[in-house]
């Protein structure tokens, strides 16, 4: 399992292209184990790739690899491409506030072996989750945040986070991120919306459904952009209520779709099954 | 069956209206065979019911039954109610422009006895359907909108609904009607949004829904109001889409959610099991 | 909210059944907030109703109430019944083996407050998950079970149990009871089963799937009978499955379903909305 | 669109078959414009997979592309494969009895152009719904079975199939078919099931479902062979039900999904997108 590499691909389309890739993988003596393509148009439109493969009798070092893919491959097809490895485990903070359900959710799959990551370090503007996180092997930092100190206290978030987080992940974290800080982890902070995006935006979404009279509500995790819950979206769901439903029940039924679309959400991210186009997502 | 009558209620929540109710109709020999409640708050909140029974045994007349209903109960309590009955088929027409899906089911379900109407008129701004509609036995009404002919063409409208259409539906119809013709079927005319609203309101909303990137798409029947695609919802249906699909296969999806919505919602508001509240429904 | 009670009801069907009880409760004081009912045939059939009521006002004490409520309304109309209150909060014993994701999802929503209980006990014939489960304040019995030992064993457990024991969940407990354990906890004792029942009894329900090539996978909360994966059904998931996945994801896949399947089941159960009926149940 | 190739293919994994296929359509000017592949197991585990590339640019004839991919591919690496073109239209025949929902969903389906197909005609055991299919353009064959014309019967069927029907599909057709019968359409005929498959083949499944108190009822598409109800399932859909339903309503609920559940196996059929193996189907 510790061999597993993932080549993600976005380029122009035109003939030849998964010849080309898969050939040289094959000359390299790659085995290929999965590959998803998608073309928004085969004439004139972005095609995507998404290939895994194994590399025990890969005859090359990976930089030799990488320099050899990119000089009879990538810049002929001008891709944008990564190639990355299961073995390098993805290391993830994790950002919540007074509400648990999203965070005990990722640390217990974590616990669990069912997400592959190492979550390194939780991040809260409440102290009082701390006992629950450190009991899971992760580092709890408590850092308030106001109107007067927001500066201060997201540069003693990158401090924490420092060169080798390669998630954040928005666990229900109610303050809002800085421009300059969201785009340090471009594409690689996920937040979970508590509405069935564009629906909802904002504040309060239950209530807001709540007022709506709606049948249905749904939860959404989208990478975190400089627009307000308007960064592509991953994954969503959604389940159905009714007139019974007061805004705790639609709080309460919605608690277990954020739990379950985060964690897809998380899920794909960490195996690289996601390439961001223009705002929107290619989910393999 | 067709001694079933149904009695709709709302007023302001207080003890006793259930014995009240159901105390009122057995002394009067009626066999209540289902019965749903609802309270916004059993403390000041509003109260709604719904009551289906049967008659055979009625010791009096409809109108009998009605003034002493009014005399010994309502007005005690309050109440906005009304008493169907499932003998009094309910006459619906149908508005259609040139996408034929939700119509077609209609008429299909209607004609295997699948929903409880006679379906005596279809308008459309266009004469395509016309062989299709008679087919089944209704009658096709082809009346042009423009811009310039618009209230001569609701007049025309108007003349074939006559006095004795309940329901009216918009199964696609892709004119917007006046707010005073929208005010003379007042919680009596359902439409079928295709997109999940609040979300994507007005024109093209698959396009929408793509550019968006979501990953489900919706379909929403709702009472019409003067507020364009803002009445209140009565059902709702979602599915699933990717990347993998053009604003075609959207579309093609779509059809089939809209069928379904819109064929649920009819049904219940044929059977009188909605009652409207504040821009909300209740579907019992 | 201490002062909820719920009465339940099962009698053979008749006129006058509402009226009678509604207007029994209303003419001491008590101010009913939920009502169901339910009839498999208005002639001859059989009457399931669920109220729920408060009780600040009542004019008599629960055992007069009960008592009035026996000779004047129940033994009229043959009633099987039974009056609960939401202030004797339900002790629940969770049996558990190895895997943990069921028993941690109650364990969390208990602490959450998201059902309303007391897990008294968690009994395992493993010793692996006492940590976790004595940080939650519930007691951990390591009882392990073989075939020579099985009557002590479940004495043993029987001794736990005691006399207050209200609810048994086995939360992927992987050993027969006896019959004459299960009949101590009869209506009173939940199983999820990781399949779509009646399809895939038994053992290893994921590999039978996966063997058939079905294209949902389901998991189902059950009472327990005597007989294995038998008993009525409380609550039913499916989620779609394919070629893609192999056991090991089907069993990842299925324990997100289990979870969420018998968390409703289990909240349903302590709410007093189920009524079992003939092998069959009623979920108001 | 006249121009769109499918080519399926089932061989022993082991590396290098993508390279090989890609590069060989690659080499003749072809443009692959859809890619799925899938493995049970890179090593010793058996490959599929599904290209759709278009034609204009070939620069061979359909019989030389054919024997060229032989030749150079399909022989080394030990394939079963087929080439279809969208061009050549399949020749759908249809199987019902009475209950026409299924029959009308796909005659409305292909007469809006939504399945690519054409339905020639409509073998049934009654003379009902003649009229209803001739209006499609559909020739109907009344063909009345009994216990003692079986034999007389099926080769009356045959007679009408003739040489050219490529699918067919039993559209609740509630005769059971001789094994010989079912022999000559081999991965080729299509049959809904009312139910969620294993549970409840046979007779009767909704009154199987309601006896048994399932809360969710199902429908399943599968190959039709010679084990009744036990062929490669296509795919298969769930919908929620309650104590509240009876088995018409069941009836009402299951011709929804089995109208839907049929309509997308059909459709993937038709667009060449299953390949089965060992009883279980892979559905790209």
């Amino acid at each position: 399992m510790d061999s597993v590499a993932r080549l993600l691909i976005t380029c122009p389309d035109r003939p030849g292209i998964v010849a080309a890739v898969t050939g040289f993988l094959y000359s390299h003596g790659v085995n290929i184990t999965a590959l998803d393509q998608h073309s928004t148009d085969p004439s004139d439109g972005t095609f995507f790739m998404r290939l895994e493969f194994q590399t025990p009798h890969m005859d090359v070092t990976r930089p030799a690899l990488e320099a050899a893919f990119r000089t009879v491959v990538a810049d002929r097809f001008h891709m944008d491409w990564r190639l990355t490895y299961s073995s390098d485990t993805k290391k993830v903070a994790v950002f919540v506030s007074r509400e648990e359900h999203c965070l005990m959710e990722l640390l217990w799959r974590w616990a669990r072996g069912e997400i592959d990551c190492t979550i390194t370090n939780v991040i809260s503007n409440h102290p009082d989750l701390k006992e629950a996180v450190e009991r899971f092997g992760a580092a709890y930092h408590y850092i308030p945040v106001s109107k007067d100190n927001k500066a201060e206290a997201e540069a003693a978030m990158l401090d924490v986070l420092g060169q080798d987080t390669d998630v954040v992940v928005l666990a229900r974290y109610m303050q809002i991120l800085s421009g300059d800080f969201v785009s340090c982890f471009d594409h690689r902070m996920i937040n979970i919306h508590h509405s069935f995006l564009p629906a909802f935006a904002g504040a309060d979404p239950y209530r807001q459904a709540m007022d709506k009279g709606v049948k249905l509500i749904g939860a959404t995790a989208h990478y975190v952009t400089e627009e307000l819950d308007g960064g592509p979206i991953i994954e969503q769901g959604t389940a159905r209520v009714s007139h019974r439903h007061n805004v705790d029940d639609l709080k309460g039924l919605g608690r277990d779709l954020e739990r379950q679309v985060l964690a897809r959400a998380v899920k794909w991210h960490l195996e690289d099954r996601i390439i961001v186009f223009r705002n929107k997502t290619v989910v393999f």
